[in-house]
């Protein structure tokens, strides 16, 4: 007989659908592209000697936990350095509040497959992180967009959205923030919004998932104390990771919050994959705790910081005027805005890579609509140089749409 | 405001709790302990040295590709090699039908996350590997079980389950199966029952899952062809693992499949992890692709079956007659059967403890209840020595009980 696959697919599957950002790996790979699109770190800025001794040393002498099945939780060192790195930043977290995952994305799909059931809405800032929104919607969970500007979340529109869905008898469990350097805008969200917004999750009973990659790549100074520090109910969620200040491939990150909560992410956990991978928690155990990540993000912040630099210096020399970028202080990204009488970012990036350059068009990072006329740079990957020619080539094509879009344009004194 | 955790769990997880077998996880580290509970591999069996070299060049050589993010299906190399290993035991596999997954265990969560509908029946065996039956319950799947004998699951009983399904309007999706030395009872389904099984499944339009960790660890002699090499059908999915025949820590096996359905999984893993472990992946590769997994896999069967036949001899030799024990031709587990008239194998447990000697009781094994006298013995980590100790001291127990039993009983000649 044969099989036909739509009948036996479960409902749940037809609200996923690929990230566009996949679709750009594809891009991202092509040697002639210079390529702003995707979001990985640099390869060139592992430490691999430092990671090859170190890991020949951990399988040899710690070979029965690093090779071996482990805890669903994680390893006892590891959950033991992390929660004491939350605490030395302020928090209150014991050994019982934090968990090792496969990188902070299984932390949002394991607190959306805990905490979502079909058809109920979300908060999440608008734009926001897709790979989050894609957790989240997969879950069946209906993701309702939060303006943003440059202190990040508005209270006022989280109230109206808020009072919005309740008026219509739904209740949104979490709001879901990148509140450093965001993923897409670079933003970073003020202490006074944090301490705001965590008085509405308060009134409004509403857990905060907070995803923070990258608030260790800080190039200007600190940032502003997590939602988790700040939290007195623990109605905070963090996600943290090893991916950006560290290595991606081992796949680690972690997840601190209340105990109850955590007890029902294990289970779940367990039944997704027995426990994360014990030789990655080995090594960033054994890179950790004696403060070799440390010193290497400080090497890392110098490095991108350079890279922040060359980009925006670019685009301030390069784009037309009428082109808006943020200025991130960390992470791996800006946030461009084009003048709405520009084609769509879409077309954009269409023009862009006949010219060999590529990014991120807007529209994705969109839950309410949205969008077409923003992009997301990049600058984590590509070398100083192609930064700059990337961004000049990108900025003769938007010179070249403004000196058309003018010679349209009945002139102002005829 | 307090929180009210009940309030925010979603409805799936009240299907989920915790495996037995977690919590035997810490009976296992008692050292006093003399344990046939947990299923781990041998940490003495891991090749460590052979592991930190490779690792450590590895590292330095590939660093772009074992460091990085990877893609969602897995690294392209590892997905050649394990296809090319699938045609070679005479399998239509191409790199379209094969994924990388974070061991097995990921493997069974994401198809019951992408098939499975809350309510839906999903057929397993009876006794069947709790893992499977945790992920396919924690996405509402309601399993039923199909009884077993000694040539693996009974056609008769999956028929009927199916007829009596099909009767109440319920259609179930597929077959979860473990046909090599089964966890938990150490049967392999025969070339036989297979074929009729495969009958039946295209019969009733059925999947078949064929989740396979142990079937290259047979020590006496290889094992039937797979489902998956004997289906025309593209009608089952194919689960394979690193944990059992080279180490588990680092999280890594493959899915093989229908095309149409991986496209599926690839998404939906995407939301899950982005990728599996980039190094674990390289490190498979690595050490596969030269034959030297395979030449690991042979000193495994010796040692290994040298646990096996010294589990099976002291029993033999120290349980009552009435006591039965499955003979299995490889992987880690064999199955006890006690008699009726005896206190049920929670019962046992609780006293062979008392002795420091443990084993998994039968109960949790069962999806349509039965197994109170039957239990789980793992040879797998024990060192022969405590093999033989720990099954005298618990046959002798068994004897205590047999003579206790008589003293009861009238004589037959009063």
């Amino acid at each position: 007989m044969n099989i036909n696959w739509q009948d036996f697919f479960a409902r749940r599957t037809e609200r996923v659908t690929g990230s566009q950002i996949r679709q750009f790996f594809a891009l991202t790979e092509r040697p002639e592209v210079i390529s702003f699109a995707g979001g990985f770190p640099d390869n060139e800025f592992f430490p691999r000697e430092d990671l090859a001794r170190t890991m020949a040393s951990l399988v040899k002498e710690d070979a029965r936990q690093a090779l071996q099945y482990g805890p669903t939780e994680g390893i006892y060192e590891l959950r033991v350095f992390l929660s004491g790195k939350m605490r030395q930043a302020g928090a209150r977290c014991e050994i019982g509040n934090l968990i090792i995952t496969n990188g902070s994305q299984q932390g949002i799909d394991l607190l959306s497959r805990v905490l979502v059931n079909p058809g109920d809405p979300v908060l999440v800032e608008e734009p926001a992180y897709i790979g989050g929104m894609g957790a989240i919607k997969s879950y069946g969970g209906v993701t309702n967009g939060i303006e943003m500007d440059e202190e990040g979340p508005r209270p006022e529109s989280m109230v109206k959205t808020l009072e919005k869905l309740i008026a219509r008898g739904l209740k949104p469990k979490f709001f879901y923030t990148v509140p450093n350097f965001q993923n897409p805008t670079g933003t970073t969200t003020s202490l006074e919004r944090r301490i705001k917004i965590l008085e509405i999750a308060s009134r409004y009973d509403l857990l905060v998932v907070e995803d923070d990659p990258y608030g260790e790549l800080a190039y200007d100074g600190t940032v502003p104390p997590s939602y988790y520090t700040l939290d007195r109910e623990q109605r905070v969620v963090f996600l943290g990771s090893y991916s950006k200040v560290l290595i991606p491939g081992i796949r680690i990150g972690w997840m601190a919050g209340a105990e109850t909560l955590l007890e029902k992410v294990i289970l779940i956990k367990q039944t997704t994959d027995l426990c994360s991978s014990s030789i990655g928690q080995r090594l960033a155990y054994r890179l950790s705790h004696d403060g070799y990540v440390n010193r290497h993000i400080e090497r890392l912040c110098d490095l991108y910081r350079q890279k922040r630099n060359g980009m925006l210096e670019a685009m301030q020399q390069y784009f037309p005027p009428s082109v808006k970028f943020s200025r991130p202080g960390g992470g791996f990204f800006t946030w461009v805005t084009f003048p709405d009488n520009y084609p769509t970012s879409r077309e954009l990036l269409e023009m862009a890579l006949e010219r060999k350059v590529a990014f991120v068009h807007g529209i994705g990072f969109y839950s309410n609509g949205g969008g077409s006329h923003t992009a997301r740079f990049s600058f984590s990957q590509p070398g100083l140089d192609d930064i700059t020619t990337g961004i000049r080539i990108f900025g003769e094509m938007l010179w070249e749409i403004e000196s058309e879009l003018n010679k349209n344009r009945p002139a102002v004194n005829q």
